[in-house]
């Protein structure tokens, strides 16, 4: 069982839109258990769709076409099909009914072209778009199926969710999905990670189907362990030895084996349960950190909130932090972290205080604090400390990497882990309080 | 002149990498005059990747190939180019060096496999890569040219910039580039902005080859006007006439004419020249303003900070509000909104405050104040107002939406303008004092 992707749109091509449909459409029904051989991006051209609905009917058990089902001149993808299936235009009623309804909710007359939306050629079933005015298509050839649907990523989503994955169960009854587990872990490179804590993963793989990715985003490594499989009992058999491994040897580094689990919402997990409640001082990472915090839907029974204290006198006069320590040791210093975090969580009445401040760049380092250093400072009633990162030249990154890693430094302490993989410079990295 | 672009590797195909590389390398031929026909994407597959070569060196002029030169098994994308070419492996010595420095550095020791990077098919010539330790390659097939690169995107890159569209202004000495102008917008939806302010865009593209396309992304809307031309002249004289409509038109929407250019950087140039200091206090936005104005580097000069007053007793205790005018009308209110606004600007000696306070969801709405009611608050000297929107239901896009309406809205006082195209309720929109 093998898919080829077609995309069709001039914007994909010149880059003014990342293909993310295409990256989305291949996750899908990889899972599905298809085979994804080739993703194909064309324009609006009627001798290339022909040409690329032609190679899928001939080489592939299912061809999935999005884009050019719009109202205007330039989406052609209909009239393509009309051609090669050598149709005639049927109205789905349903479909001008829904497009009536849409369009008189938004006080628009309903025009020629829209209606022409409607018709659609009469050798394939209609994929209804509840969500959208351009119908999608489906249609079979000697034992082979092509999928058409708009562009537009909700409506693209919608119909594969609804219509095509439900077709394709039924269509395959017996094929082998393509399972998966998730591992997140913070606070280990790829390469330790693959190299000195994990060495043996190829006794897991080789010679098996079990494929191991990392994955990149988010702020930390995601491990999948993937398989296929005839069901669920199946996969777990299949997956369970080598997750077995990664659990036992990875063990503090896992924060999460949600494949969208956050750091935030682990953090938000351990807060809740021991009843505690948390506050944060940013310098450097200028409001990123409160900003992964508040991604978390109802943050508010854990998270108090944060001051962004860019300006010095924040510091002193809003965190409390001593003019003096400011003066002796500056702003980017472990002194001044820890005041930060013990003074934000007195100051906003949280149980646990954290805190940076660092030089995010492009400017402002020098030969002892260059570009990219940061310090993460820690309070609660029974840790008081601040570890130095020595991060990146890039500001956005340094922004990023300083929040996540403040939010890993909390759930380490939270879990009662003791193994702070992030002080770079050994005197730095101590417990002091 | 036209281009394919053919990118290979599994990860592409399953959608675990989304396809950016096919984007910017489609944005950047675009620009320097290529028509992209078509992307392919394909696995490490001989047969495929003989296909994809065979079809880009019969229909186009240029074909870029990426991906599958690593130095492991799967990567075949050399040995189907030595076959493909009928040629034989010759060293190419200044790689060899190159590779055995780079290891060096990092104490590896060169592999035979690593020395086989160094050997490329003797009919190509090489485009160095500086940056990582397999080559490009560069052929030439009755003039039609294909080039070949790794698809680690900053080696890609570094090799397209220094290589390949130097060689192609060399090959097209004549050919029309493309050329852009952007200006980009906030404050005004994308079908107004086509429909009632720019009505007559038709009589600058219709029978030209002026194009003006509407980007996505950056809390805003950049259009961008292009045309293909022989020189700088020739562009701006094509270009100007629709230019001035849209600046003559949209006037107080256009907030930057470059296509980086972002509205936390025009609220800092503002500010700046009028030396002024900003701070902010937000609720709902949970940080993401303060995250938005820190992205811009050197705003130190002009940001003091911000608070996330996520608890009441922040508001209180922090920025002052007053306890009796939460309890009367809420916290999501005109009146704490202007409050926080004044608050914040007083409590953090700025001169300009800015507060946000709603309902991002997914919870926590009611009747009165359904999700996504957000109230953005502004103080400085001479005005004190708040403005009610009406955003969306989804938590992310609420925090990202507000923030950057938040920033507009300081934007819009701060150049003098007085519309305030943001209060969708007529009775929340007036400036009170």
């Amino acid at each position: 069982m093998n898919v080829h992707i077609v995309t069709i749109g001039t914007e994909l091509l010149i880059g003014d839109i990342i293909n993310t449909n295409a990256a989305w459409l291949g996750s899908k029904l990889t899972e599905a258990g298809f085979k994804c051989d080739r993703v194909l991006t064309i324009n609006d051209d009627e001798a290339e769709i022909r040409r690329a609905i032609d190679v899928g009917l001939s080489e592939a058990s299912l061809t999935v076409v999005t884009g050019g089902l719009g109202p205007t001149r330039d989406d052609i993808t209909k009239k393509v099909l009309y051609d090669y299936f050598d149709a005639i235009p049927k109205l789905h009623q349903q479909t001008l009914d829904h497009i009536k309804t849409v369009l008189g909710r938004r006080n628009i007359t309903v025009t020629q072209s829209n209606v022409d939306q409607a018709y659609v050629p009469d050798s394939c079933e209609v994929l209804f778009n509840e969500r959208g005015t351009a119908p999608g298509m489906w249609f079979e050839k000697q034992g082979r199926y092509l999928a058409v649907m708009p562009g537009v990523p909700s409506e693209m989503k919608y119909l594969t969710e609804t219509e095509i994955l439900p077709r394709l169960e039924k269509l395959f009854p017996d094929h082998h999905r393509y399972y998966s587990r998730y591992f997140k872990l913070a606070g280990i490179g790829e390469s330790t990670l693959n190299d000195e804590v994990l060495p043996d993963m190829d006794r897991f793989t080789n010679g098996t189907n079990l494929n191991v990715a990392s994955l990149p985003g988010g702020g930390g490594i995601t491990l999948r362990l993937s398989v296929y499989a005839g069901n669920d009992q199946e996969a777990d058999e299949k997956i369970e030895p080598a997750a077995a491994y990664i659990r036992q040897k990875a063990k503090d580094h896992i924060f999460s084996t949600s494949e969208a689990g956050t750091l935030a919402e682990k953090v938000g997990e351990l807060l809740s349960t021991g009843n505690k409640k948390i506050a944060v001082a940013e310098s450097c990472t200028g409001g990123y950190l409160s900003n992964l915090i508040t991604e978390v839907p109802g943050c508010s029974s854990w998270y108090i909130g944060g001051i962004n204290c860019y300006a010095n006198h924040l510091k002193t006069e809003i965190v409390g932090v001593s003019e003096q320590t400011l003066e002796e040791f500056g702003a980017v210093s472990r002194e001044v972290a820890m005041e930060l975090a013990a003074g934000v969580a007195r100051k906003f009445h949280a149980d646990v205080g954290v805190s940076t401040t660092g030089v995010a760049g492009p400017s402002g380092g020098t030969p002892e604090k260059p570009v990219g250093t940061v310090w993460v400072g820690y309070y609660d009633s029974n840790h008081h400390f601040a570890l130095k990162l020595m991060l990146f030249k890039d500001r956005k990154v340094n922004k990023q990497r300083g929040a996540v890693i403040a939010l890993d430094i909390t759930r380490r302490v939270l879990q009662g882990i003791s193994a702070m993989p992030y002080g770079l410079e050994p005197e730095t990295s101590a417990l002091s309080g």
